[in-house]
């Protein structure tokens, strides 16, 4: 077995999107930003996860509402990333365009994308849930393709004009 | 509920490091090319999830030996994750430096890290397993952290000289 500061490093070095998850529980907004969010399936019923703490904020309440949205973030949003990772909730969604979609949890409307998902299973692995969703809707709302990437513990952006055309899947 | 076709499209938005999947079943080595893995958590186990899908050639294989090892690779190593992409399974393995740490499956020395794992949970959904691994065992090979990316159906890499240095987590 490995320790936590060792995982951590080794994980740094995993390259992942920037996304942020919003509920509305209670009719009250709720947020995170999170990179540990994959998609699992796309047939029959198109499916992702996201991995949150337990301790977060908003852990309970996408539980409680039974739906959240993922917001794929574009990089020039590390300053939004920023303000959800921070203390000060209140100020979350102060800002930007947020509309709302199939369940009523925001969805950012200057996102890569929003996928409006109906919480359908979770699974508990220590101090994280694993929340799987069905995606109900889903809105690609730009066409510039420039994602925020969270690497090595900061953000980055792609190298234009490195783009090779080799796929994987 | 939207279509797999446009939930495909939403999840091209979504970047992704790239990382080999491999295991050792009936000492004969296996893998694939993964876009889906995640950290789970850190304390008291450290644990990781990675997507298969089930008519993966080493699907079957990695529960079979009850194993795994990630490996995160760089931005030079297209050509290899095109080969685990690729049907001539006989190649994969021909031609990078593979080692093995506590489980058996194979390590790949030129990688930015390999998290060899025990497999300790899985849960199906539809078309695929969410395979949970607790790491055993973890080797950070380089310095040089430049990941492969995965991005809108093609490999890219990060932007030179972009980098910022605020933290998400």
């Amino acid at each position: 077995m490995i320790d936590a500061f060792t995982f951590k490093l080794g994980m740094r070095r995993l390259a992942a999107g920037v996304c942020i998850v919003t509920t509305l529980d209670e009719e009250t907004p709720h947020g995170l930003v999170a990179t540990s969010v994959s998609s699992v399936c796309a047939e029959p019923r198109p499916s992702l996860l996201v991995c949150v703490n337990r301790s977060a904020s908003a852990h309970d309440r996408i539980l409680n509402a039974g739906s959240f949205c993922v917001n794929v973030l574009s990089d020039g949003d590390d300053d939004l990333a920023d303000r959800f990772a921070a203390a000060d909730r209140a100020r979350r969604f102060e800002n930007d365009r947020w509309t709302s979609l199939h369940t009523g949890a925001p969805a950012l409307e200057a996102s890569l994308a929003s996928f409006d998902c109906r919480l359908t299973q979770t699974a508990v692995i220590h101090s994280h849930t694993i929340m799987i969703g069905e995606v109900l809707d889903l809105r690609l709302w730009r066409d510039d393709i420039a994602p925020l990437v969270y690497i090595n513990g900061h953000f980055d952006r792609l190298g234009v004009g490195s783009q090779q055309t080799k796929s994987v899947a």
